[in-house]
């Protein structure tokens, strides 16, 4: 019944094997060694282009590099009111980025609104540095609110981006869900739609711990090295991040362990929407699933060993949960089983 | 003939197999699972005291955080001016503390003098904002130059940083090394001696990726878990470098693989001596040899197959080596053996 | 009909001539000449407490400052989210901190509503490093949208900060506008009522350039000497800041001069509330006044000459205001007279 | 016999009164006024070129952020070991760079000496991130061991700076003192030789804050405007450092004021070498002159009155002063007279 994030998963066996496999011998460090540079070169085959790889530990770095990589004195960047970056990330971005700022964009389900995302990128009329100027757009796919954006709501954004030529960031924690949610190639998820960079997560689908910036645009990877090395980021013992990376690729793993995630967010969305103790919050497209509870309620279910956590009430929705009542977060993940599933139910429609 | 460094070295066994053992199942993420937490007590048994821990991914990342964890405006970092921070980590100690600067002591054989370190002290008069404060001494044991202070010289050390209430930091990427050099317990080469923190470093010593700050001086801990997460460096699956601990610690690991690479740095160093197209820069204490050679040869012994690099040539024994010849480093590892000394020692002999 | 800014009038005549009186001779530099050092007395004096004084010489680093000086990692700083620091000044105060963040609070006519503040605080637990950790809160006396906090009003913010520890600082960038209209000592407005410290203005109000930082918690001064000159703030000839304080607080020309400016804002707002083309946004209480009209009347209006400026719709009064209007600042300064008023109402009355 | 600094003068009377002459009235704050403009104007005709000229309140602010400017993730400055960026600026070309390094060149007599330059670069091997990338090569003109460099010599160091594609700033804190004694134009002391941009220091020279940052490059401009805001150095009133300005260069003040302080440096010099009790460190070229001095001795002068300070021993002359002696530096300033000197020397040869 431990529903609590997808980072509280271990490392798949076929990760684990990865691991092992590459664990002997001598290798040139810091990212020369020929896994490396062949765990790069898989990239460019998934993502059907020629782009830069970066390999770094935690999705936290991927993202505020990513940041960092673009970001202009006085920048802003334009993100979901929840997105990780914003809510989640200790003010990484922030910092990493040498002081920029993130300024929140609204739209429902936890997916940006083109029409406010054009209103909050008109709010920096270029030139006018007592506000500042609007260095990158940053969308999560999947979103933190378990939801998927289309290809068509992708593209929109990217339209208006591209418009006042800022860059698109997609920071993919949860990329395979939201790919195999859609059916489609990570080409047509990303630069096919205008996404410039991308922060291409495997550490919640079933690595250890496995993140990469991947960038489409070649004007924005300049001094990347630089950017990684200053903050810490460059492991000496990089083949490791490119051995997860190699049995997350062998056999299409990634996307199943991704699909059995969804499934299981599927299973968690039936439970919510068969119980007469609780509501689903707003539909779940991935892993992730959102429901309303009495609070008095959920403690108990906590009491019993259940183990999910509240999350923030979205802006827009607070009418539609009362005094008593609180917004809860399940999350499946690749190791998640039926049983977890229904163990719960027991709980919830007890 | 591989000895570029002790990074190129892949992960011990029992390293890889501690990994395998944790792979399964959930368990809270970002630190506070059980298995992170009888870590965090392992290290308290090893020094002896109460200490508190902090896993991260990189050297780099330990050092950096330990200088943001001290730094203060106008900060000012004491260090050797062939430490570590100063000469091999892209700055990242400046940007993750905030902008503070590192100031180079001089000292034979990579250790700081303590004169010298009392006149680099005094240049920081209190008070005076023209020139900055200082707010840590760092040494490096084992030194960058493979020697080893002795504990009278990390007392002289801490005596003066302490004299002027400034914190004493080692940075012990290669801390193992010089531990089994001076056949003393970690808390007689630490916090008896006045060290008030530690980058406990494993990485060059067998793990993947584990390196843990290590803070004997309560005063100096506070916000250190938000300048981890503001910076990037908190895994979510940290349990993880909490297994590659628990593999290194048990039956003596870590001991018995720095005897063997302090060991193999013994014979290299008899190699060195041994030959004559080449001889001892100085000597050497731990797994890292430094020899001077003809350029030319040096580059047909590389075109041979053998792996090192050359090594930028210490303030004071400029006039020791001339103009066709350049110090190399050599540096052993856990897996070095013995053959391939051998056939580096025919190599250089022919 | 000049209303563009408090910020276009030069000086007053009187801090002209101290200037003029202080031009000759030698001083030490740096902030310790007799005369700054009387100065600084004059601030204890006019504060009536033992205070630290820090010249600077804009409103923007003094904010920034001091948001710098009780900064810490993942640090959040609470401000109305209208707040200058955060709506004007290009993120200074994100860099000058090193990486912190600005979290708004709502409340009606600029000022910030206790129970969103305690709420706004609530959202950062102590310790939870992935959200940060809440630091400074700001009120700004005059505030942005021309009203004034009673002495309750900041009574009632600063019980909700020192609950939490969290120090208050006053923007006073029109604090002599604030405080004519409270007609209470400059100790009842702030140390008196739980301030910390406070960006004493003046410029606005007829000095050329001249601000200073004001702390009565002697707790949070440490390093502000660091923290000002690593940021080029610290001026050589700083006696030139004091001698526009001195001819600023001679014979009480501080108040005289926002006595006026407030004045001819009640006059702006009378203008205003007479005009059948346009209506009050918000009762004034100072020097700056805001009205509704439509667009295309106000372009012609400064088709005719009148300055002024657009503001940004506050929160929470969108639906008070048709597409076709705007909201309009007027600014009044110790320059502005009757007659400009005049002009000004002809026009908008014709 | 006040000669502790330059910086200690008061403000030059034609300053006083160009800023009394600009004191009424209203105008467009943040530098968008007629005054502003046409002294930007006044900047292109004085240095026969096109170039942006960016307004800022101390020497600190312009060097760190044309530092700041040319930035980049790693970045490593070159600047001369007694260099002021490096020796007096409290780590601000630092913090206001996000974190950049300096890194010391040597040379006799406080300029950098090419040969040494070029091997310093050639640390910085393009894209290897574990050490930086040179980003920058600043030169103090008149330096701050109160010489000057040729032309030639500018020519040297910009050539080599060239070949690396590295910007060459000129911190022009003494620009009118080195000027005058080459008897040169603006242009053939800066861009002309090569010279990127500019700190253009007035402060020194009888302003009594103003300081340009003159961009001829116009690669290097970019987002200026944002880095200025962003660290607190737009003034709002910013025509008053227009104003100096304006008075600074009518009827040639500035070169008038510069070749006084210089002639009084010679004066000085002479003083100091007719006396027997004290002798010369080296040649003075202008308006600083530095001697020898036994310890005992000098603080009998300073009791007497005379104010100059201590200087620290360049390196490679440590040999020629003995244990009780030390160097002190003189500076004229614009209001030095010979009367002054004559005390100096009364007081020295007694």
């Amino acid at each position: 019944m431990i529903f609590g994030s997808d980072n509280w998963a271990g490392t798949a066996p076929e990760i684990s094997e990865a691991l092992m496999r590459h664990s002997n011998g001598l290798a040139v460090a810091y990212g020369d060694s020929d896994l490396d540079k062949s765990i790069e070169k898989r990239f460019n085959e998934i993502f059907e282009t020629e782009c830069l790889v970066y390999f770094v530990g935690t999705g936290t770095a991927a993202n505020s590099l990513a940041i960092a990589a673009t970001m202009k004195p006085g920048g802003i960047v334009l993100c979901h009111d929840e997105a990780h970056v914003l809510a989640n990330e200790g003010s990484a971005p922030e910092f990493l980025s040498g002081g920029g700022r993130l300024s929140p964009v609204g739209g429902r389900n936890g997916k940006i609104e083109p029409d406010q995302l054009l209103k909050a990128i008109n709010n920096y009329p270029p030139e006018f540095n007592h506000l500042g100027q609007a260095t990158m757009v940053t969308i999560t796919q999947s979103t933190e609110a378990g939801t998927v954006y289309s290809l068509e709501e992708i593209t929109a954004i990217s339209n208006i981006a591209k418009q006042s030529s800022i860059p698109l960031h997609m920071d993919g924690a949860r990329f395979a869900n939201g790919l195999v949610k859609l059916d489609c190639t990570p080409a047509e998820m990303t630069w096919k739609r205008g996404v410039d960079m991308v922060s291409f997560g495997a550490t919640k689908n079933g690595c250890w711990c496995a993140e990469a910036l991947v960038v489409f645009n070649p004007d924005l990877h300049s001094h990347f090295q630089f950017i990684r090395k200053r903050s810490g980021h460059l492991f000496s013992k990089t083949r490791f991040i490119s051995a997860q990376f190699e049995g997350y690729f062998e056999n299409e793993l990634w996307l199943k362990l991704a699909r059995h995630s969804n499934l299981m967010g599927e299973q968690l969305e039936k439970t919510i929407k068969n119980s007469n103790q609780v509501r689903l919050a707003w539909p779940s497209e991935s892993n992730q699933v959102f429901f309303i509870a009495d609070k008095t309620k959920a403690a108990t279910w906590l009491d019993k060993g259940a183990r999910f956590h509240p999350f923030p009430t979205p802006k827009g929705i607070e009418g539609e949960i009362s005094k008593n009542e609180q917004i809860y977060r399940l999350v499946a993940s690749f190791i998640t089983q039926q049983n977890h599933i229904d163990e719960l139910a027991a709980i919830i429609s007890a």
